[in-house]
């Protein structure tokens, strides 16, 4: 697969990626606090934005692909309001975890993909994927004053290192590009998917594993 | 206007947003928290200079002129101190959301005007502009554990927005910086407070719309 | 001494001071929330790697060291978990805050011995030392939703500004490199300690000065 085929296919699930955080986002904020369509728009579009830019800033891709590609903004600011306008969504909590998951996946894959273009090491390259899959939602979580959910759930941070790490992998044995990442995508959507279903948990420290934790509001 | 006018507007401008952003931050400091000297000072040097080195970052012109140019920390410290000094002011909030409005506005209009210096679009001048204007007083309200009053509040980033299109249109159409800066500033200065003082707000959610809803503390 | 050895007591510094914040990050997770491994390394890492990015960005030394030098990764990582399985420490209020203390007092120092080696003024190199040693500290509170420890706490910038200080009047001094740098942390870290000893505070605003002030939980 040429080069231009493969910054097509990161570019293509980087939209992806964006667009499910600008759901997620959206819907979060009119989930949780009253606020207007302003509000509404602005955390949809920190979420679906925020990973990418902490990526492009530590990778010093700057201006980030945010200002230097509209098909960015305009995808983030579609997807919040189309949050805002669906947002009876927002009563189901399953597709606020699923476009949050699939935003996780696909972030992971590419802000990894994006790092081994750039020239990074394998190692930076697994750990800059991790951080462009987990940054949105950290700061989304961080402006609503919720405590992160990488620092806070079932298995989050764990599956965009799987996903991350599985592209790397496949990248230095030559897979082709597509079904790398889809392949790692989806491996990262399972993992999480399935972590919520059974909230399941990473070890935790002892005496604190009481049956039913509080969660953060 | 040649060049060298149009950056010393753009700089003037700057250095008057800068101190009033630390006014309101460090008259923030001391009504909504018991903090001392440092904490009110740290808090005015941060909201004062907090937007300037978003956009800063996000252009790449590193390290940001905050550190470039002794100027920008002089203007940010001497803001801050003088509001310790003039604490009682903190007893009136309409002192506090001013020097918010005047530093959203003015930072609107210097955040799209250095965009347009380095080359970015229009629509990512609008939008970094707008990003410079409202990052100080999030960065500030994320510190002080409140929701980001652009997620919470009577019209906030809209009038940003406004302001930096219109510096951004003024620009195209090659209408002299000065006039058009200062027009965008005071329009969006204007929009801000007529927003504070009928208390409007953007449309919120159906479901939301209570005549009396809670603020964050 | 030669930029050789000098380079290498500013990484060896940098190191001790990644591997301090990644202990007291690690040991706040445990303290204040109840959150599995992934969570508390996370937030080992975090605090350990945040004050470096935020320096290495604005100093636009990218990717930061964090990236391109895997020894910080490695020491962060290793230091959070041995905190996970140290965790009985976290009785110990003690050790959280001696590992603050001796974090922040290395990164002052390192900050702006960095700053200086990429060329920037005295003054800018003093600053960018404060923020290195209070930044990694800064994220971790607002992560777990406390008012940041530099707003709200005993002498906390000043001592980070002093050993900065006296960095820079050192290297000025061409006195060389090692004893400047360990002197000027020890005093950080000695003011720091004194500070929380005699819970002593920079001047609050009047009115404020009420014996026992409520802390953030």
């Amino acid at each position: 697969m040429d080069v231009n085929t493969q910054s097509t296919v990161l570019l293509v699930l980087d939209l992806l990626g964006t667009s499910a955080f600008a759901l997620n986002g959206a819907l979060t904020a009119v989930r949780v606090t009253r606020i207007d369509i302003v509000g509404v728009v602005t955390l949809g579009m920190i979420t679906a934005l925020g990973g990418g830019i902490i990526r492009d800033i530590l990778i010093e891709d700057l201006p980030p692909a945010t200002f230097s590609d509209w098909r960015y903004l305009a995808v983030a600011a579609a997807g919040s309001l189309l949050a805002f306008f669906a947002r009876k969504l927002e009563r189901l909590s399953t597709p606020i975890t699923m476009f949050d998951a699939a935003g996780l996946s696909l972030f992971a894959v590419t802000g990894a993909g994006k790092a081994l273009d750039f020239g990074l090491g394998p190692v930076q390259a697994i750990i800059l994927g991790t951080i462009t899959g987990v940054g949105g939602g950290t700061v989304r979580d961080v402006l609503i004053r919720r405590v992160p959910i990488v620092l806070n759930s079932e298995l989050y941070a764990i599956p965009a290192l799987v996903a991350a790490t599985v592209l790397v992998v496949c990248e230095s044995l030559e897979v082709p590009t597509l079904p790398a990442a889809l392949g790692a995508a989806a491996l990262c959507f399972v993992i999480r998917m399935v972590g919520v279903r059974y909230d399941l948990d990473a070890p935790r420290p002892r005496g604190f594993d009481d049956p039913d934790p509080p969660k953060p509001a």
